[in-house]
């Protein structure tokens, strides 16, 4: 990847003095130190430069290619490019997959060129790339009115929209927020967001990555770099609704993944997920401006305005964050300037102490007892440029609150000037500032439990099951039946995998009641099973509360009577149930097999409770999609209920996602519900589904 | 109301050439029309104005008087205006009851010198009013630097805490956002947001009412008004968390309600919630510019970047509203344009077709076909000033659009002159535009559920019982029992109110059970009873799936050890539950009776799905109560249930308000859970609190 950021000498093909072949050569001049070599037949100069009629006409050896023909001229180029020796090829040019049939061939034709000779290729149908540090701009942004003002920082983009990305710097330089590298990747026909982000975590002048993307092909991979990130990463998915991924679909070949498995997996992997371009480009900046926030976040707010500090407390409350409370010496050292009627509080009110020690005195009072309070991790100022006195000592309370390892930011309003002014000094020291509390709440939710700083959980192995071998065969067995398992089959399949199932048994003949009784005694359940159907209740296929051999006797007959030859009949014990959860096993198209957890009954159906991980799962993986939920306070012993034994829990998804990856013809497995019952999960209901026999096939192979 | 806004005379106690009293009449010096009297015994002019010594040395008649002297001077100055004939004084003193218990003395004596001579008091501890239209600044706002610049508009403000008043007004001036008139009420003594609500509805030069408030003592008129008001109410509630509160508390002598309740009364009465100051702002702005969307809110998207079109999409799915399906005429002229590989689709990206046929004619087709057509209440243009090229058709596109009855709203980014220009021009348009997608869909609900645009409901009387005399007597020879009724009495209760309840009896001796038996047949369900006890289950009290004579019996004996001599046992049918409900009745501080209804069920503890509505109910506000929380999908007729009889339930609402109205001795219903059966609901289970006796003599006096 290096070759694309720091070539040592670059073609342009297609290179002009007018259009976007213009635009790249300029921008080349501007700043590029290697040796630049325009390629157009129609040109012996551009620039200045001297002008090559081919790619082979260059005399030199070529590390980058920038193409930028009509796309039906690119298959030769890249050809030109194979025979060249050249490894690294940019396409700027559009009219590939995203125009449909005629494109797609074409975009096909240049990989298998690629892909033979081993070029990488960024694109097509993009912006290219641009590196302010190194004043690269291999792009054909304007050099005057897009590529002027922007700011050397610490945020490098990565975007597959290609008027997106002008729009982001744009956006970032208004913004007043400083960019390292910005990568505009177009239809990805190789070079993508993996390969990306793999590199600009390695890249020493990258400390946050973010990310405009309407799909993730290559989820799995992506999860997993980002999971072992120890840079921040913040996400801001196109095509997350409906009509959004629709709209996704038209407008580029891709196809969006289920948003709330997605959502669920990236989260999982520290991936912070943003809902808008400013809330990701406000995010971005400031978790490069306060990358140490402990997970705790105990927030202080100093404010003139009491109305104020509450609107602050009810955005951190709205994002769970801890408003916090100040230390004994905070209370009485604050204590010696505010009024006697006036309790030292958080928000600390100033506006009274002001009015009579002065606003010095009482402000540089608050602000050292604050920053040095053991109970504070943040200090929120709310500052009014131009109604409140000017803001003198913003150097020193940034240094102050450096060396004591503590959070400042700033909730600016007030009148333009001011707000002007403040900014250009707060930007020049780093400082974290915005006007609106619900985004500065957004902002520090996200660097407060970004993951690599959340406490680990515990580990252990979750111990395997000895009898694989018995399985397989099981499932070999039983697959040759049909795609979806009964949920006897299924249950029996769940067992051997150690995944703690319901006592139940095949009941033959109503004559059967009577052992029924004596090994379990009574209420159990009578379900008639039909192969492939899932919908036992809505058939009337199944009765609870059965509380005698007589009704177990007749339950046997009349659901007999419904299910006709086919089918068979199972009895389970009824169990107490305190919860219902649900439980399972499915194969993403972008993630690849995954588990998921969440909570069963009705209200989860209506707005699902669920959350999902990759598998393989470790234990301690397990035990972190467990808490993922929103509705986890449920399972910690709510009203008098005894908590889920997560433990056991957590070897149940384990398991889940082992057996479903040991085995390529299971599809699906949905555990629905898995009862808990005094603490422990248990299956009631499950079904497996299976491969079709042709799937399978062409996977063995 | 009138004279404290446009008064033919007013006079300044604490006027002077410093501080705030130098203020006020500059500022009144520079816009009011009217006599001022400066009124302070050390000067014997002011700004060139005679000054008095005091109010009784005026020699002309004085319709309103601002106070600016310390706390301690104020009684004696109400009680001149009060000699004076004066009606309307504003105080803007601070160091009333926000300063603890002596202030709170002082301002009781105002109040009583008030309320005796029939002045209006508007304050104390407040910023007075402002009239951008009339130029009247009857406030200490500085002059110079918080007075200028502010833009004559249509929203009006009303704001509890003095600080943000003027952040509110230098915050909008930075927004470019009008104003009509700004009315900072501090503590509130006498004048109050009801007062302004009212005042403000009536007032012509008000489209939009903006309001920032920590309590609503008076919420019952306040939603009163609200529920009647044609104009746009926008409500910036601060303390609605737990810790806001705690902060509100200190902050003013103010309680702030439960925010759950006071927020789904609220939304009911119409009135628009905001999280934040700029969002207050924004939809407050955007009520102005685009008052008459229609509820159905259909959106047609027009961008040159497909990746915004998808966000734009994902934003408006987030806050359910409809991305617009458009005509087949459209599709067929943007067809036109359209490269023949690009279906026409909404979001309408005219990137390809600006490439093939220049933006003039573009644009200008998609604009025209979308106002056009009658499948669009909404057209979402999303512009890139400075990138796109310049938009040149601003007003043809505003009048076409007002002439269609559309509305526009802009989506704008790009480089910072650009839209400077681009928002200088929209402004003086009237066009809504703003930077941040979320936020327009933020202002798109807003205005599309604005209330009276909402369809009506069916209406009709909910019939009364006709023994209203019998169950008030029941409810006297109840309440003398316990101040918690059990649940059989309350049940018996809800009866009379015909309220349906579960078949259920007191069983009073092991020998009844045959009885039970032969009139319900079996399973039933044992509970027993303690006065005062409302955690039956908790207590192994309650015995489910009693499904023999033999068993009752069992579970009576086993219920009667532990009962001892107390209590009494109940036994109900035990009927097939399709899901659970939960409906009461409540007094509020601040909202008086209220009914409440929701979702019951362990995940609604977790996380509650309840809506309040004030008492007395009609049926259709009934209907609508049903309707306002988030699960009622589940009420539809959700997997293959019955939908809920919503008549019926309508009608159990409207009769628990009016049970709780027309006996004082209700403090409290709970029937939890109310269960629903086929489509029916039922009350399983109940409680009836009462007033204790203190309480009940109070108000019957």
């Amino acid at each position: 990847m290096e070759l694309f950021f720091n070539p040592g000498s670059i073609a342009v093909i297609g290179a002009s003095e007018r259009k976007l072949g213009s635009l790249v050569v300029q921008n080349l001049l501007r700043g590029y130190k290697g040796q630049i070599f325009p390629v157009n037949p129609n040109y012996k100069q551009i620039y200045g430069l001297q002008c090559f009629p081919s790619l082979e006409g260059i005399p030199h050896p070529v590390e980058l290619v920038i193409v930028l023909v009509p796309a039906h001229l690119v298959p030769s180029v890249i050809e030109a490019c194979a025979r060249k020796g050249i490894k690294n090829v940019i396409i700027e040019s559009a009219g590939f997959a995203e125009v449909g049939l005629k494109g797609i061939a074409l975009q096909d034709r240049c990989k298998a060129i690629a892909k033979q000779s081993g070029i990488r290729i960024w694109g097509p149908n993009c912006m290219g790339l641009v590196d302010i540090h190194s004043n690269h701009f291999f792009t054909f942004m304007h050099p005057a009115v897009e590529r002027e003002g922007l700011i050397p920082g610490r945020i490098s983009l990565i975007v597959q929209s290609g008027m997106l990305s002008a729009i982001f710097l744009a956006e970032l330089r208004r913004r007043g927020i400083g960019i390292s590298k910005a990568c505009s990747i177009g239809n990805r026909m190789d070079v993508d967001e993996c390969d990306l982000l793999q590199y600009l975590i390695n890249d020493p002048k990258t400390n946050v990555i973010a990310l405009y993307l309407e799909s993730l092909p290559r989820g799995r991979l992506f999860a997993k770099i980002a999971g072992n990130s120890e840079k921040p990463i913040v996400l801001l998915k196109g095509g997350r609704s409906e009509a959004g991924a629709r709209a996704a679909m038209s407008h580029t070949s891709s196809l969006s993944g289920n948003s709330r498995l997605t959502d669920s997996i990236l989260q999982q992997c520290g991936v912070i997920l943003a809902n808008d371009i400013y809330e990701m480009m406000d995010i971005s900046n400031a978790l490069t401006l306060i990358p140490n926030l402990p997970y705790t976040c105990r927030t202080a707010i100093i404010t003139l305005s009491g109305g104020a500090g509450i609107l602050a407390c009810d955005a951190l409350a709205r994002k769970g964050l801890n408003v916090a409370r100040l230390s004994e010496k905070t209370r009485k050292d604050m204590g010696k300037v505010f009024p006697d009627w006036m309790p030292v509080a958080n928000p600390i009110d100033l506006f009274p102490a002001v009015g009579v020690h002065g606003r010095s005195k009482a402000f540089s009072l608050a602000v050292s007892s604050v920053l040095e309070d053991p109970n504070v991790d943040v200090l929120l100022i709310h500052y009014v440029a131009g109604l409140d006195s000017e803001f003198k000592e913003l150097a020193e309370l940034k240094k102050k609150a450096d060396a004591l390892k503590k959070v400042v930011f700033f909730w600016l309003m007030g009148v333009e000037e001011g707000t002007a002014a403040f900014l250009r000094e707060t930007r020049k020291l780093g400082i974290a500032v915005h006007g609106e509390i619900t985004r500065i709440t957004d902002c520090l939710a996200a660097a407060a439990r970004y993951r690599p700083r959340r406490p680990g959980d515990p580990s252990r192995e979750t111990e395997m099951t000895p009898e694989f071998e018995k399985r397989s065969e099981k499932i070999e067995a039983l697959s040759s039946k049909n795609s979806i398992l009964d949920e006897y089959d299924s249950k029996q399949l769940l067992g051997v995998q150690q995944i703690p199932v319901v006592e139940e048994m095949i009941l033959n003949s109503p004559s059967e009641a009577e052992n029924v009784g004596q090994k379990w005694g009574f209420p159990v359940v009578l379900k008639g099973l039909i192969e492939g159907e899932t919908h036992k209740t809505e058939f009337g296929l199944v009765h609870l509360g059965v509380f005698s051999r007589s009704q177990l006797e007749e339950a046997f007959l009349k659901v007999k009577t419904k299910l006709g030859d086919k089918g068979r009949i199972l009895v389970q014990r009824q169990i107490k149930i305190d919860y219902e959860l649900i439980a399972g096993f499915l194969r993403d198209k972008e993630f690849g097999p995954c588990v998921m957890f969440g909570l069963g009954g009705i209200l989860a159906e209506l707005d699902p409770d669920v959350a999902f991980a990759i598998a393989p799962l470790k234990y301690e993986e397990a035990l972190r999609l467990i808490d993922q939920i929103r509705g986890k306070q449920l399972l910690d012993g709510f009203r008098g209920m005894m908590p889920l034994k997560k433990d056991l829990m957590a070897d149940i998804l384990v398991r889940l996602g082992d057996m479903g990856i040991a085995d390529p013809h299971i599809e699906q497995i949905d555990i629905n519900p898995l009862a808990v019952s005094k603490g422990s999960p248990v299956a009631i209901d499950a079904n497996i589904i299976l491969n079709d026999s042709g799937a399978r096939k062409k996977k063995e192979m």
